[in-house]
């Protein structure tokens, strides 16, 4: 178990080093016996961190001479350009494409190549099922009893005290509980925003969030965002007179997984500040980092108390709890009245169950391992995709998240692709689902969260040759 | 477990009688040896029958005579008039009396005449806390994965197997189901009205709902409504053409109690229909019932689909697991969206928990004992009102559910009250709470929720006092 986590440990913080560009494609690695000393280990365990850095491609052997550092994945295949949607607001609903692909939602005789969520393999199910058990013992009324409005207090304390990992100085009572990460979006936007209001958000962008938007009444202005370093700032500077809300996801964003720099993060929040518009901030994927640090958010870089930051654990432990909460800067009150109103209370046991889960530092744990397979998987996919797809395929390169987007030479539509591939038991989830306008449809989003196995290897190769043909 | 059982049964039988006026103040009872006869029992069981209706005051021996039907509990207190409110929307809204009575939820220092569920002792919890262990084993992924857009399968099949029992005809694809009964309101109001338009509902009415009206831009229109068959219809009728949306609590509403009588409700729903008015059936406390029979709704009489019949555990068996459910009739593609854009799902494990509770037949085992216990409170409420609070106090006939509404002389204050009575350890719900207009400050709300113990006598004793003074 100790030496587990000290394998993981260090493997983990080599491959930082060269995702960051520390170490670059080509230097040569210190020898097993050097990593021994350096690190006080085991010649096996210096073996098994090597092995584990080669497994995710990093690093390669060359015969006789030692380990060096592999080109990183993503400079093997081109990356998709900025987009560029139309700066109108533009209602073309993709509803009934959306409905399709959610109606498969749960079926197990397809490959979920669309799935939002983390597969339950990448889950600490037993671990959970006993905080479950925890709770109802320890519960008053076994967890029958209304939650209190705010929400669970132990939750909060919990969230608050991690916020310090992004930047974030929050106490508890600046938290609100929500019923999920949807739930949190929905008391933001239903507070924020009257029918006819603007609101902008990145392009392509979560499918959930426009349709919230469009149900609200809201026009929606859909920002250019670079694969990479997430919504463009001149472009937001240029229409920050016509709107009165904002959501971004600068953490990993599905379906890009971009991650907006912090001198973004900090010029964005000024610049809608300055402007009073509120920034709704969906961080939802952001301890799904793949680097060696955990991004900061918005909120961090917020004073005037305008950016409502919300955020859940559906993308990292159990997206059926439904537990997500909120830190509303100066909106409090109106998102609490939102609340009561609207809900009473969320969930008692499972807010219990997930506090309890925070407290005992099994969270970080659990994710220090989902963060590996999440990473292993896009190795995956990256292989897969430069073998069994169409040559000139563009991939994003997330920075950690849940998603892959990738885009097709212009010929290929993949929302006709979506019921080819569905007759072969396979699910994509097409790039125009993620946009009002008319765009992305040569695009599609993978998954990260999916437990990889053989047949999953299969279904991809068998999916690159019905986008060839 | 079989003797208790039965004797429960006769009891209630007798007491259903008396309550439906079969058997009149003053009549006299067969003799302990007649009803062994006639229900094939022991003396003994037959002695707990008539110890248990004197328990509940509707029945009183006489010595060497036997027993006789005692007068009505509610024929020894005035009934309040039917209500009066303005048929002209007042916003006019009690949010700050609402946020202190909201601020004591919880609280254990405080004697909670206030609340509004069901108190921790009338629940079956360890059975519940079975289920939920149960539900984890049982569900795919241990219940971390995103439940179904509609709702657990197994628990729509047995509300709409349920449904027969009030007239309705509901298959489980009738069914979508929400977090709580709250929430069932806020997705059929948002999905059937816009800002500015008018909502009519009873009056006094559940804060809850017109606070949800109130957020959502509605105008409320309150209606006349009497204190034993709720809505008076005439005033609906007049007003018809001016309302948008209809919701009513025709079963038991708080904090009336009162019930609709069958023809009432067909009427109702016709006249609505007539002018293709929705109406959100808000039918969460009509498992309470204190009669022999569950009463109909009115989506037994709804044949254009217009009818909205909402429902949930929340007052019967679990508030804080958010389980809830509505039958959308014809707009329930629209129901459906909303829900998939604000909340995704619900949460997973406590909507197995539930339906595995209904499955087993639990749930209607736990409604005889909780209904046996509500009636019981009722009575004592009655017999504490009639000795320590002043003469010519008046009180509703709640004929199920959880609400006893009482009326004081024009010069007391209940709003006022709250805060003296606070001090004292003691929280009420203040009339004024249950109107958007200047109404009911003479009148509370108690709860038939509580577990009655002599603290909660002593406390009633005591608030007696306040009042009169």
């Amino acid at each position: 178990m100790e030496k587990d986590f000290l394998y993981v440990a260090i493997s983990n913080n080599i491959a930082s080093l060269i995702r960051n560009g520390v170490l670059k494609a080509g230097e040569r690695l210190p020898s097993v016996r050097l990593l021994c000393q350096e690190h006080g280990i085991g010649m096996n365990t210096a073996k098994r961190v090597f092995l584990e850095l080669e497994a995710q491609s990093l690093i390669e052997s060359k015969p006789q001479s030692g380990y060096f550092v592999s080109p990183l994945p993503y400079q093997r295949l081109p990356l998709p350009e900025v987009s560029k949607p139309s700066l109108v607001s533009s209602p073309k609903e993709p509803y009934e494409l959306i409905r399709k692909v959610y109606a498969t939602m749960g079926r197990k005789d397809l490959m979920l190549f669309s799935i939002g969520a983390p597969s339950g393999e990448l889950l600490p199910l037993s671990k959970l099922n006993k905080e479950i058990m925890y709770a109802t013992r320890q519960l008053r009324g076994s967890g029958t009893e209304y939650e209190q409005l705010q929400g669970n207090e132990s939750l909060r304390r919990m969230v608050a005290a991690r916020s310090l990992s992004w930047g974030g100085n929050l106490r508890e009572d600046d938290l609100v509980t929500t019923a999920g990460g949807m739930n949190a979006l929905s008391f933001c936007m239903m507070a924020l925003s009257k029918p006819g209001n603007t609101i902008a958000m990145e392009s392509p962008c979560y499918p959930g969030s426009l349709q919230l938007a469009r149900s609200l009444g809201l026009k929606v202005l859909e920002l250019p965002t670079h694969p990479v370093t997430g919504v463009e700032i001149d472009a937001l500077r240029k229409v920050v007179n016509k709107i009165d809300l904002c959501l971004l996801v600068p953490n990993f964003n599905t379906p890009l997984g971009s991650c907006m720099p912090d001198e973004n993060k900090k010029e964005v929040v000024q610049l809608l500040a300055k402007h009073n518009i509120p920034l709704i901030e969906d961080d939802i994927y952001g301890d799904l980092y793949f680097g060696n640090q955990r991004p900061k958010c918005c909120k961090a870089f917020d004073t005037t108390g305008t950016v409502l930051w919300c955020s859940a654990v559906s993308k990292t432990l159990a997206p059926g709890y439904r537990v997500g909460w909120v830190a509303p800067g100066k909106y409090r009150d109106q998102i609490m009245k939102l609340k009561l109103v609207h809900a009473i209370s969320s969930s008692t046991i499972t807010q219990e169950a997930v506090a309890n889960f925070l407290k005992t530092g099994r969270y970080e744990n659990h994710l220090r391992k989902m963060r590996l397979t999440l990473q292993r998987n896009y190795q995956h996919y990256i292989d897969g995709i430069a073998e069994y797809f169409p040559k000139g395929t563009k991939t994003s390169r997330p920075q950690g998240g849940l998603a892959l987007w990738v885009a097709f030479d212009k010929k290929v539509n993949t929302s006709e692709l979506f019921d080819v591939a569905l007759k072969q038991k396979i699910c994509i989830a097409p790039g125009r689902m993620y946009t009002l306008q008319n765009q992305y449809e040569n695009c599609m989003r993978f998954s990260l969260g999916l437990y990889w196995t053989d047949e999953v290897q299969h279904k991809l190769k068998q999916l690159g040759r019905l986008i060839a043909s």
